[in-house]
């Protein structure tokens, strides 16, 4: 499969993703425990990883699997950075509101670049870097407040430690998905074994996340096991589907494309999801928004069309500005 | 002397023009008659462009000049161009409101791109197609209204007509810049006598609007020759001054770069001026400014870098992803 087939669509389940979780609440709030998601999630991803698996396990010659602790050891660390993440990105909402949260976390598509060039060592080009600045600043454009919204002036005067914490969470986001890449890649093992390795911890990793609120809420309701699917109805099993899809989809790129791809994808979904909301949920379509495609739709265009494309020239025209015919790359 | 300096040297000049009008205002207001701006700009810069013109004669050999009518008619055509467009913009302005026919203003860039490669038949590669875009998203970024600025909703709201005129004062502004372009690379023609053409022209009909304003106004303050310097005060002379100047040193852009080069200069300006307004008058930055300015930036990265260090990739990677280095253009 070629990886832009895989990007689109994880452009459109990721989209999806924020259009169901809206559809799936009733009255504004959520009816089911919505920690139990990412847990089914995951168990989903096991559970189709392992079928892929033992697939491969009849044809010959038998999958390549490394099956070492020192190999399979390095596969609970995505987990342990996220929930490093999850308590960075607690703190942070401490100290600054929602909205000025959600705009900051547009520097991870920055962070991201810098990561995957420091510790994979991929080099970009002037015009990839600019691309991807372009990036971030066109998802930050969507998100700019209108006029006549609530909640003004927040964005610089939050506290200095919220605009510090913002950019860790940024890191350390950036830091799950370049050290997933390096983990995909590593070797040649089949990507479902790794698939198999990296959802058992996640699954385990989202277990003691619902342990740990049944522990602090003092098991009130019970234990998750008890109430694991209430208020479950047909979107919310959608829910889990199509988390448990994405993540796949992501495991796909990050062995077979890269986190620049990745960051991309859930990018435009964003924009897509603001653009269907218009549709679905009455959103006022803002100027903003319009801005943030075109410059993000610009910024694709500028990362990832053949250099000899962006700068074509009629040969006329190039020879007497000595410009040279580039080789399509 | 070279285009760099001159657009940066508009840039400058432009950008303290909006800062010198507003500290020319007292209590929110001219004291002056604001249509005698314009019209002693014109007068300036025609006795600038005389006195070098009669420098020039003094040397050997003579300054190149064509005097014959077929060539001068062609000198009022810009006036004429501006005239008609002054009044499309006071039909614009009954339908929109004045942010949105600021917005709409944005639409000039990519006007004035298009019709300099249909008149002018200049070349351009997709990249700088794409940083022309951008350019205008840019500027038009830093102009989106933020949370809790009055009059809302206005920006998708106004009829029909209203766009329709202002995608039609668009198209004039970029067609009074682009036919000055061709007038004054036309020829050989020495830059001050093409500049002694323009502005007698542009003096006249300036004239000619001080003579409506008060046949319309029946005379009441009598003429307005003698009342022309009612209310000057120092500064009131430097925006005089100023205006001028950006006027003389946009000839020289159209005569010795371009119209786009010029488009820069005037978006960089609008952006400074902004920047300065934060300081001297209090503004408050907004984020849409701050993204506003990265957008411009990259855009002005991408018109005017070579297109080698654009895309220069280390050797070994260069090779490898099947890119041949470019030479320098």
């Amino acid at each position: 499969m070629q990886w832009y087939v895989v990007a689109s669509l994880l452009t459109l389940l990721t989209s999806s993703q924020g259009i169901l979780t809206t559809l799936s609440q009733s009255n504004g709030g959520y009816k089911y425990d919505y920690a139990t998601i990412p847990f089914l999630a995951e168990i989903f991803k096991l559970l189709v990883s392992s079928i892929f698996l033992w697939k491969e396990f009849k044809k010959s010659p038998p999958p390549r699997m490394t099956t070492e602790w020192k190999s399979v050891c390095l596969y609970p660390i995505p987990s342990i950075i996220y929930l490093v993440h999850n308590n960075v990105q607690f703190a942070t909402l401490t100290y600054v509101d929602t909205s000025t949260y959600q705009i900051m976390g547009n520097l991870k598509i920055v962070t991201t670049g810098i990561l995957f060039r420091l510790f994979l060592k991929r080099k970009l080009s002037n015009l990839q870097w600019m691309a991807i600045v372009l990036l971030a600043v066109g998802t930050t454009t969507s998100q700019v407040k209108g006029c006549g919204e609530a909640s003004c002036d927040s964005l610089f005067s939050s506290p200095i430690q919220g605009y510090m914490l913002g950019v860790l969470s940024a890191c350390l986001s950036a830091l799950a998905g370049v050290y997933t890449e390096f983990l995909m890649k590593k070797n040649n093992d089949t990507l479902y074994w790794q698939n198999v390795q990296l959802y058992t911890f996640g699954a385990i990793f989202n277990m003691g996340r619902l342990f740990l609120d049944d522990f602090r809420g003092g098991f009130e309701n019970g234990p998750w096991w008890n109430r694991l699917f209430n208020g479950y109805t047909i979107t919310t099993w959608l829910v889990v589907l199509n988390l448990g899809s994405t993540g796949l989809l992501v495991s796909w790129l990050m062995k077979h494309a890269d986190n620049i791809v990745k960051v991309y994808s859930t990018s435009m979904a964003m924009l897509l999801t603001m653009v269907l909301s218009v549709f679905l949920f009455n959103f006022k379509p803002t100027l903003q928004l319009l801005l943030g495609i075109i410059i993000c739709i610009m910024s694709l265009h500028m990362y990832f069309a053949p250099p000899s494309t962006l700068l074509e020239l009629p040969v006329a025209v190039a020879a007497s500005q000595g410009v040279s015919d580039k080789t399509d790359s």
